[in-house]
């Protein structure tokens, strides 16, 4: 039997191949968002199950077992390395790979190729439903899903709630006990917020913000600021789709998309600093480990901690727009030639509990997050059912933000994720969130003239000391470790109602 | 052991996993050549060799030859099927896939991967040195290819001559032995039609082709031209490349791209028409056998003979014209509109020997192809070496061209194709030319109306025809037994060459 040491090669080249098999079925996805003639979709579904099937048959083969076997312990999952030849990378390598592999072998191969081929179906349903308004075309195909799902938590095994199987697939680790007081306490804060911000007889008008842009200057807006905060075009690319997305091939290709609508100017903008913070992340990741778990993002949570910072503690900011505000000017003098900075910066950060997720400001948006989480619990606890979910999300809506959608369209059917099967994706976004605020206060600290730069179009400083401190990192640490080793703290919504009650509280002219 | 039948759907089910892993394979090239970052190069070419390999590892599998053989006798390729429980279809599927099978098994797995790894870095490289015209850029990868295919024909043995091995892999069955003569009857054919067309006093007037025509009104046009031949754009896409190509991912996702100059009117025309031949091609193979060699285009020949029909026996045809021509009129009526059609369609069929072979006419054309099939034979015969390419390449343009050119990127850089290996590959474009004559021949008899019907812009009671006689059948039949059943002949040079005659003599006022 090898050593630690020398099963270290072979692992790393059977890892290597499951690789390019994912790549490879990242791009069949890619593509189904943004080039794939409309009709091809059920081919494609067939050729993503496959490869996605590939890949996890090769996963759990008794080859990568052995290898594994060499310095695992399978009982505890600990790293055994009497010797001590191994160095804390390949330690983190074999804890890691053993945390897939493990996880992987207890999906039946059919079973993954069951739930890949319906999710691709499912998400091509649910486009057609959505722009249909129609949520009872998709309900066979959301119900076949949530079945498979229900199948998944019972082959991953769960303590205390179901749903902690799905959580833990997308933020490792985190669990309905951890989040439920985390959110309760985020929820209070945000409710407080949100009245100081009714109760404010000042009000900015945002009402220009939607006037006619031209979307070519718009989408040529959004790359100059790509260029500027450092994404590599050489490395990647900025595309269109229905829903942004980011989605690395390999750190040296990296693919964003956003849409751009002729009538709202913010959107474009936040989803192309959104994706931005993504493909900075992704082309940040440690090149001489692809290929392996040190090579890949830590979690959704960390992953959209970074996009969320770009989005807002960046791209929502006055420093930001002292210097980008001018520069958008010149593509629209007849829209903006007259408006000051300070008047565009209130209207951007402007508070008003609204239907869509993806368009909410920095205070209502964690409650949409109630909304589906909380949603996403009583499924998986069976205390409603998938029919009743368009009823259900508007009781939510009434509760968390007041406010009712009239058409599915705008409630029950405006995220993708459910379709793909992504139950329990929806709490990283929050944690995404607080993440940001600890990160960019510490970067604060950490580089004192940050802000500075940033009014001047400086961004690199700031790309540079998240690639440092977290994207290089890979999945070495894990979330909570990497956590306290940049910012000495343990998670906390502290930092993120803080920062939103100083900065909402100045627009809105109050303070808690 | 099982017997044929039982064999059947397993054999198709592990056929289809290999497909897929094809069809991603496809999808990553597409990409490469169209929206890949330019950046993004390395990691492509290793997530290509990768899914390559895991093709062909999958189709040399001891499962699948086990299953092969409750059929095959392996020392002769056979069906053995004393039962007669195979219909004909499922017979040929067995002899085809067998055929496939015993192909591959000739290649170790681990050439298989470096050759595909070369092939996607020297692609790269190639591209560069075209741009650079730099030959001695490209010579080193070019080297290594070669040596790999003379590694390749090793594996692969030969009779006659080591060029058949690679020859066969394009074009089943093809031997120098037999091309040999057909050529040459061909050539003197053409240097005939060459000398009376260059002792003609009457000579058309193309320059107003290369005026200035604006890029996205021939794009448009390109389009148009395609939806009135049947492409399927609900089942394809039409995209931008450095060099036109056609790919299928799926008889429902077809992907053609084109290239457009605007000082090059023909250029976008002809490439458009003549990738539509093979989108349609694949377009029209038979869905219900996917997967298997029953779904395949039998052969490039074919395929060849598919986009040569629509470019030229078609889309240069006067009838083509009669109802195309005031369309293209409307969309460039400063440049077209005091033109008549019957100059038009003179100048698209000027006869002038040129240094690119995409962009000769139908006489020279073949000429061309002579140049690279006799170049192919010295350099795989060792009566030259890699080095003398460019040499060479002016010598043999002397020769059957009489110009020479300036520039290697007008010369022995012009073609994708050595650097992808394709080695063998450009004999099928003449193949391609003759089979299409007589094809288009044989559609005329079988349909007395269709020259009226083209004239009004009907096109599909062609493109029926070709997909119910050829697309239809995928590889079912051998390329000689499809010729035989389609038009009862054995494959001749003679109805190429008399079809130009007669058409080049009517333009330049002669006859032979």
């Amino acid at each position: 039997m090898p050593n630690p040491t020398q099963a270290l090669a072979p692992l790393k080249a059977k890892l290597l191949e499951i690789q390019h098999l994912k790549d490879a079925a990242a791009l069949l996805s890619w593509d189904q968002e943004t080039y794939m003639p409309a009709g091809g979709g059920q081919a494609r579904a067939e050729q993503l199950a496959t490869l996605q099937t590939l890949a996890h048959t090769k996963l759990v083969s008794p080859d990568i077992e052995n290898l594994l076997l060499t310095t695992i312990d399978p009982s505890t999952g600990v790293v055994h390395d009497p010797d001590h030849s191994l160095d804390s990378a390949d330690h983190a390598l074999f804890r890691e790979t053993w945390r897939d592999f493990s996880k992987a072998q207890k999906l039946p191969s059919d079973f993954v190729n069951r739930l890949e081929r319906e999710r691709a179906l499912a998400q091509q349903v649910w486009t057609q439903a959505r722009a249909r308004n129609d949520f009872a075309q998709f309900l066979p195909n959301l119900r076949t899903v949530l079945d498979l799902k229900r199948e998944e938590i019972n082959y991953r095994g769960y303590t205390d709630s179901p749903y902690n199987a799905l959580l833990d697939t997308y933020e490792p680790g985190a669990t309905v006990a951890h989040l439920q007081p985390l959110f309760a306490r985020l929820r209070d804060g945000l409710a407080e917020l949100l009245k100081h911000v009714q109760a404010s007889s000042s009000r900015p008008d945002n009402r220009f913000l939607f006037h006619s842009y031209d979307c070519d200057r718009q989408l040529a807006f959004g790359k100059l600021m790509l260029d500027k905060v450092g994404y590599d075009f050489h490395h990647g690319r900025l595309d269109l789709s229905e829903h942004p997305f980011t989605m690395a091939f390999h750190p040296t290709d990296v693919r964003m998309t956003t849409r751009v609508f002729e009538k709202d100017l913010p959107s474009c903008i936040f989803s192309c600093l959104h994706e931005g913070g993504h493909g900075l992340y992704d082309q940040g990741l440690p090149q001489r480990h692809y290929g392996t778990p040190l090579g890949e993002a830590l979690s959704l949570g960390l992953h959209e901690s970074q996009s969320r910072l770009w989005e807002n503690n960046v791209g929502r900011s006055q420093a930001f727009w002292t210097y980008f505000f001018p520069l958008l000017q010149q593509q629209f003098p007849s829209q903006l030639g007259s408006m000051s900075v300070d008047a565009f910066y209130a209207a951007l950060n402007t508070v008003n509990p609204s239907l869509i997720r993806v368009e909410a400001d920095e205070v209502t948006y964690n409650l949409h997050i109630m909304v589906r989480f909380e949603i996403e619990l009583a499924l998986f606890d069976q205390r409603i059912h998938v029919e009743d979910l368009p009823a259900t999300w508007r009781e939510k809506m009434q509760e968390h933000l007041g406010i009712v959608p009239e058409r599915d369209a705008d409630g029950v059917l405006q995220d993708v994720h459910w379709s793909l099967g992504a139950f329990g994706y929806f709490p990283t976004y929050t944690l995404g969130n607080l993440y940001a605020a600890m990160f960019f206060q510490q970067a604060c600290q950490d580089v004192p003239t940050l802000e500075s730069e940033i009014k001047q179009g400086s961004l690199l400083a700031l790309k540079n000391w998240l690639t440092r401190r977290i994207h290089q990192h890979g999945r070495r640490y894990s979330a909570t470790e990497l956590l306290h080793r940049v910012t000495g703290q343990p998670l906390s919504p502290e930092p993120f109602l803080s920062y939103l009650q100083t900065k909402i509280g100045k627009i809105y002219g109050f303070s808690i």
